[in-house]
């Protein structure tokens, strides 16, 4: 591989220099994403694989990242699973018939993701040829709690009183529904490993609405049980938000590496994780909103408290924001570059 | 007064029992207050003193907390600066003319309350005189970060893309809007004390979007301006939300108790917290969803980490959720009293 930075530092092994690629680096901040996204809806272009090829290569070419991720959605192993989603305008995704009974979790199918999510192997095929081996390509999925939270509540949600009522009220059912996820989630990842997916991130991203006990106990099994059944030895990132709080936890979970977010410094962040553990973040994304000068001077301290240590792949703490200039992300990406080639 | 519990435990002082009040304890779960507010807007319950005397109390009567909360909302100071807020129908607050520009810093009015919020004072006089010194009344106000991000954003916000732009991109801008919102909330909070508050908190419910150095450097000499010059002896509770993995500085902003969130263990938030502030918290407001044995369990576990140490103040990590069964509320705070007054 032409630059593998980003699978060493999976690794912990030294690098030229710290790795960098960023959440959501496909999206809607580009004016290449926008030229393709006003021609085809989110979920066609998900399901065409030549699409989400393209536009999973397009941040590699513009900004010069160090690993590609594949054009996805957490939520397009719902539709194998047997739950209605719909992207409503402007509104995000909206299920139809959300999972609250029993009954509902009975009827969950555990998806063939050759038959469920074809589109998504052969995009992840395509991307890997295309690349020609100059790029490690991630493949990702939504952690068990995330994609349990979501069918549970419908969609979007802001406390969680549905999913968080399963777990109070009816114990059983919560673990019978996170166990069949879990599955699915697991299948859903090997799939992507066997098709061409040289890491794969786990994304927590609503884990923080949890407190730590609630986190050990209802979820911490399930992430670990994904985690520990990906195939081979590709590098999986454990990644969460606003769970600093609890990363003791995270890291009990396992992973090569742990994503943070912008909430916890990084070097008290690498203390709690230790020293066999990778860690990814953690700039703050609207950071890239501000001037050149804010933005190597944040990404600077990012890269003096991780010191140089084998094992640091710089990304924001979350998502790129859609309105984000595209010259300061590249600057962003030129930036942790030279910086950390410097031996800084 | 009858019942100084709360007030003592704000000094740390030994309490016959652990004492509690819920944020939002007045509101939309209970079916008391929907009789009015079926009547009335939010902002007239605001604006009318006998309403808002009305609203404060029914959870005192009904509940058997150990303090009151005056009935109001963090923005109404914002009329008083110039600023047009709206309370659209099931959006929350928009404001029409948020602030942006170095000009409209300048627009802004330094309030004088006994003239721009009058029928809040006007409320408080009221409640202490119904409550004949049976309980004390908390006052409060947004801290400085969230109401500031509040007029900037112009209403709810994601990301605060705006905020946090302002501070990254205009920071002599950013410190003179806080300068001048210090200055009002001190007036506001004054007042309110003047006026017969016993205890005042302070709400930065969205300081948590903020990483540490940003908090330290943008919010915290503001917010410990505004708790230093809070008049008398009157405790003041700094409370804020998804901060946990900055409780220092939190610590370092001060005040007699720190408010914190369930996203922390209470014995670890109080490790952090040190032995000169009382801590109030945190159970999940979404456990009151769940059946009374569950409610129970997990309000014994924050006891037993609070181990019955003076000091503590028994509380949600955040509001009272719309919908949640008021039944379950009393038997929370009944099991509180019966549980520390048992000395366990």
């Amino acid at each position: 591989m032409v630059n593998d930075t980003f699978l060493k530092a999976c690794r912990r092994e030294p690098a030229g220099h710290t790795p960098v690629w960023l959440m959501r680096q496909a999206g809607r901040y580009m004016k290449e994403y926008m030229a393709i996204r006003s021609k085809h809806s989110f979920l066609e272009m998900c399901r065409t694989p030549e699409l989400a090829c393209e536009v999973t290569l397009q941040p590699v070419e513009k900004l010069g990242v160090d690993a590609a991720i594949i054009f996805a959605d957490i939520l397009l192993p719902l539709e194998g699973m047997g739950i209605k989603l719909e992207f409503a305008k402007n509104e995000g995704p909206v299920i139809h018939n959300p999972v609250r009974t029993p009954a509902d979790i009975d009827a969950i199918r555990i998806i063939e993701p050759g038959e469920d999510v074809p589109y998504l192997l052969e995009a992840i095929r395509m991307v890997r040829r295309e690349l020609e081996g100059k790029l490690p390509l991630i493949g990702f999925s939504g952690a068990p709690f995330t994609l349990a939270s979501y069918i549970i509540e419908g969609g979007g949600s802001r406390n969680y009183v549905h999913a968080k009522g399963l777990m109070y009220r009816e114990p059983a059912q919560w673990h019978r529904l996170m166990e069949k996820i879990t599955e699915i989630i697991v299948r859903y990842l090997n799939a992507q490993i066997e098709a061409g997916a040289q890491a794969v991130q786990i994304f927590d991203s609503w884990a923080g609405c949890l407190g730590p006990e609630d986190y050990r106990e209802f979820v911490l099994p399930y992430t670990r049980k994904v985690i520990e059944s990906v195939r081979g030895d590709v590098p999986v990132i454990n990644f969460s938000t606003n769970t600093g709080t609890y990363l003791d936890l995270v890291r009990e979970a396992g992973g090569d590496v742990v994503g943070v977010d912008w909430r916890v410094r990084l070097d008290r962040a690498w203390e709690v994780v230790g020293d066999d553990m990778a860690i990814q973040g953690n700039l703050d994304p609207v950071t890239l909103f501000g001037p050149a000068s804010e933005i190597e001077k944040r990404a600077g301290r990012i890269l003096e408290m991780a010191a140089n240590r084998p094992g640091h792949i710089f990304n924001l703490g979350h998502g790129v924001i859609v309105g984000t200039p595209v010259d300061n992300v590249k600057r962003l990406v030129d930036f942790v570059h030279e910086q950390s080639s410097r031996g800084g």
